[in-house]
Formats: structure tokens, C-alpha cells, sequence
């Protein structure tokens, strides 16, 4: 079983690196390992972001942000917005990005998430396969209903 | 031109009302008026959310949450989820939804955000025109690039 546990802000340099290579790897702009640690190790320290990581290398990571309010659920509690999921190109297929994602909505419960979401690509079917097998959905109001769009700009 | 302004704490019951109306009209669980009205005013208060309130009735609103550190931009900048944008049933193509929208992006890059994300179905065409009419994108990386989907689940 894969060891996950929480990144300390001295796990900046491995996070910013992490993150680096994902963008990279998607094609999304990213700020470079070097801001991207000054960035990761302020929002760590801050409690901004929480990031979870994965093995020992890491083999992979999580990044979470919380809201201290949900407005959505019936219930009391926060939400989550789970902003990456990752595992290294060599170690996909091996169960870590289960491993990760089930420990973070564990690590969610803990901290009194009622609701997490997150945007993914169509295209990265083991994302939403995944994703889907751990109870996630697509679909608003349930089963049948309307699939869900990701929509972004830069401003 | 319809006016839209930003939501005081005391706005709490009238905001708690649109959004408990917009709960209702697209069928999901809402915590109802009273217990909205209390994390609305709280939210409020503690700046955890904005709100944008647009005409005097008001006839819609969006609710914004900020994040202080973007990570996704090679820019340094906040980042912001757009939560909730909704027009009342009877005024609606008439204009308050694109006013407030934009209203809400300048407010936004009055904060210094660089990156703004949402979601929203499939079947939500009108909504769908208007994001992509002002620069919202659900393409990964591009045109060309694969759909984004937005996938939720409650813990």
C-alpha cells in the first residue's frame, strides 16, 4: 500500500517540481520550479493550499483548497476544491492515484468537507474513470441529469 | 444599463433568497432561507465570499470566492470561482446576466485575479452563450483542445 502523508511547507521544492512537470506535461502555463516554490511554500505555510503526497520519490501528489463555508449543502461544513491530482508517468497504473485520492477525501472528512469538485479533461480517461469508481459524477442532480462543464479564463 | 452593485452584510436575507430560488429551480438541496441567511451573512462578513447584486429588486446575483495565490498563472495574482451567477425567471434575456458578468469579471480584476474558473451544465445553453460570448473557455489548452467536465461528490 502506498504511504500518502501531508507536505510540510520544506516539501515546497518537491511540490513546485511536481506541479512543473504536470503543467508540462498538459500544456498549461506554469511559472517556473523556481516561483512555483516561493508560491507553494507561502500557500503551505499559510494553510492555504494543503498537498498530500504520495511514496517516497513522491510518486505523486494531491492539491487541495478548502472554503470554510459550504453555501451548497444542506449540512454544516466546509468544501473542497480538489485543484490537482498526479502521479508520475512511470508509476501510473499501480493503484497511487487511488491510494492519493482516497486518503485526501479522508483527509477531507477529517477537516469537515461536505463537498468536494474538481474541473478534468474529457481526453484523461483514468482520471475520470477513477474519479467516477470513488464516487464522483458529472451529472447534475444525479445519474440521468445533464453533464457538468469546466469553464476557465485568464483575466 | 442595469446597475450592479456589491452586497453588504445586510444584503444576507435578500441574497439567502435568490440563492435558495436558484436551488430550487435547478433541483438541488438547499439548507433553506434561514440557515442561508446566517452563512450568507457570515460569509459575507468575514469577506469569504462577494456577492454582486444587479437592478434594484435585485434581479440576479453572482457569488465569488477568492483564492489569495494563484498557482496556475505564470503571473502572480489571486485566483476566483465563480460560484453562483443567476438572473431571476421572469427577467431574463434582457442584458442583466451579460451586465453582471461583466461587472463581476472587472470587480475581479480589481482584486488582481488572473484566472477565473466555474461550472455549469450541459443544458444551461443560455449560460453556456453568455461564458463563452465573454472569454470563458471549457477547452483544455486551446480551441482545439478536449472538453473540461466538472465533477462533484458529497463526503
Amino acid at each position: 500500500m502506498t504511504r500518502v502523508r501531508l507536505a510540510a511547507p520544506e516539501d515546497a521544492p518537491t511540490v513546485a517540481r511536481l506541479l512543473h512537470d504536470f503543467n508540462t506535461e498538459f500544456e498549461e502555463e506554469t511559472p517556473g520550479v523556481e516561483a512555483m516554490t516561493e508560491r507553494i511554500a507561502a500557500t503551505l505555510r499559510s494553510e492555504e493550499i494543503t498537498v498530500l503526497l504520495a511514496g517516497e520519490s513522491p510518486e505523486g501528489f494531491s492539491l487541495l483548497r478548502f472554503f470554510a463555508t459550504s453555501l451548497t449543502s444542506p449540512t454544516d461544513g466546509r468544501e473542497a476544491y480538489l485543484a490537482e491530482l498526479y502521479v508520475v508517468p512511470d508509476r501510473r497504473h499501480q493503484g497511487i492515484g487511488r491510494a492519493l485520492l482516497r486518503r485526501t477525501l479522508e483527509h477531507c472528512r477529517e477537516r469537515g468537507v461536505v463537498w468536494i469538485f474538481l474541473g478534468t479533461s474529457t481526453d484523461d480517461e483514468a482520471a475520470r474513470a477513477l474519479y467516477e469508481s470513488e464516487g464522483f459524477t458529472n451529472r447534475e442532480g444525479g445519474e440521468t441529469g445533464p453533464i457538468m462543464l469546466f469553464y476557465e479564463r485568464e483575466l
